[in-house]
């Protein structure tokens, strides 16, 4: 008989989110624990394990469960490793597909963050359907997740569609990774954050983001600005989409998706980043793809996107 | 009983050059016709396929091949047309596959000339074995064909890897898309020649490139200085090259191929071209693709290069 779930895992810096999720969808039971709290993996995946056991027990135990997929920042699906990751508490290589499938005896398959995304959206969400788009995950940094042919690019080595780090400004803004002008230093959460200290710094006018600490502007502050009408607050998401859009459209150039989809923090924004991201796009593409391409927002609810996302994963995972 | 032939037909601007290939990749024999000497598309359509069934009786007739694989400018896959190609004779949507076939009496598949180009690699040339890569053809313009999880990236429309025309310098250089900045108007032949004029202007140094017109200098040219130790035709080489390697690490972001291939004119610079890209590359490349990825040249011999790269998209045609 086919198993009725999958369990997916959304593995953040903050906490670890994961349900039992059904083939249409619905998220069946979940819980969540502390990332953050467990400075040793072996502590981690220990405490991760028995809070899932207790959901699989739920649903009638692991002859139920299809697959777990893990979406993880810095995950690699050929090894099945979170290798490296930045705001992860582990160093080095972390081997947690193993781990995790020792314990709970379900096979188990990890992919990051944005790839995710991108399963869950062609399973569940606005590319249903499509097999060719591309997922942008605007958050604190910018990800990416790219279908071509309906399977997702994972390139020769697992570590394909690290779009956030294509050079947008020659010799621009500084990045985390240690280059220059990355795509994610300007069109991310805190992209805009160091839009709006730029502006402030090198403008006169008025903007209610005067008020607020330089260093403590957030892109909330900004949209909260933007939608009371504020200029300065209202051309930082302008040049925000703009930079994005630019980006897009050489993206488009690559692999002529039929549809690119916004999702994660930073679309909460709305129109004031969409319509920019759109102008933009349009302006700068080479005519044969011009007004062909979709601009579309995810539509996988907010608080469940990163759990479907990830459970989508665990569909497909192969049995042992 | 295999069919043990297929044809690959190129077509370019100026001679369309077809031959028979064996499944080992030799050209059994080949023949050409002036593209430019045919104004109406059915003119020339009749000169092709009677030229096209004589080498075919000379192998025992069209059972013995298995499909007709044709690369022509703007040529597109899933329709089999030539679509508002600027540099053939006919204008507006040529739907050439069909026409052909149906007085060939064989299959026939169509794509754009660097898309045969990455499938010639991947079965003939420096691709072999592998299922990831991307093929960059500097010619006149630049092209590329990309291949992902083994299978060519078509896009939704079929006009993906358009990566000539994504943009490497923000308000650079007019190109003939009509967009700025493209980088065909740096890294192609005719980029070349540009670059060279633009230095000749703007510095004062001795070079060999003064003794020849402005105007009429082109990459050969160059070449030929640069290989006489000319320093300002090394450095035309050097800066070329630093923008192809610049372009190539944001391609590598988007598929992570295990390989770059050059292809076409421009690669006979050999060490002057290649050298400059590699380092390009590797100084910008995201750390986690360094020292990864191959930098190598097409593997097929260059006269027989475009028959056997549309040859070998002969094999995959569907029959009818």
């Amino acid at each position: 008989m086919e198993k009725p779930y999958a369990i997916g895992i959304d593995i953040g810096g903050t906490n670890t989110v994961f349900g039992v999720v059904d083939k249409r969808g619905h998220i069946i039971n979940q819980g969540s624990i502390k990332t953050g709290a467990y400075k040793e993996i072996n502590d981690y995946v220990k405490s991760l394990a028995s809070a899932l056991k207790e959901i699989i027990e739920q649903v009638g135990g692991p002859s139920n469960i299809k697959g777990i997929g893990v979406g993880a920042p810095n995950g690699n699906f050929f090894t099945g490793c979170i290798e490296f990751a930045p705001n992860l508490p582990w160093k080095g290589v972390i081997p947690l597909a193993k781990m995790l499938s020792e314990i709970v005896n379900v096979p188990v398959a990890l992919t990051n963050d944005a790839n995710a995304a991108a399963i869950g959206e062609m399973t569940y969400g606005a590319a249903r359907g499509m097999k060719d788009f591309i997922v942008i995950t605007l958050g604190t940094g910018v990800g990416s997740g790219i279908v071509v042919n309906g399977q997702l690019v994972y390139g020769h080595d697992g570590f394909a569609g690290e779009l956030g780090h294509t050079t947008i400004r020659r010799e621009g803004r500084l990045c985390g990774c240690g280059r220059k002008g990355c795509l994610e230093t300007y069109s991310s959460a805190t992209g805009v954050a160091r839009t709006a200290r730029e502006f402030l710094e090198t403008r006169k006018d008025a903007s209610l983001l005067r008020e607020l600490e330089a260093e403590e502007i957030t892109s909330k502050d900004v949209y909260d600005a933007a939608i009371q009408g504020d200029k300065v607050a209202q051309e930082i998401f302008e040049f925000t989409g703009q930079i994005l859009g630019e980006s897009f459209a050489d993206f488009i150039s690559f692999s002529s998706p039929e549809a690119i989809i916004l999702f994660g923090g930073l679309t909460k924004s709305g129109k004031l980043i969409f319509d920019p991201v759109r102008k933009a796009m349009e302006d700068n593409l080479l005519k044969i793809y011009k007004n062909k391409v979709k601009l579309l927002m995810s539509e996988l609810k907010e608080s469940d996107a990163a759990v479907l996302g990830a459970s989508a994963l665990g569909w497909e995972v192969k049995e042992n």
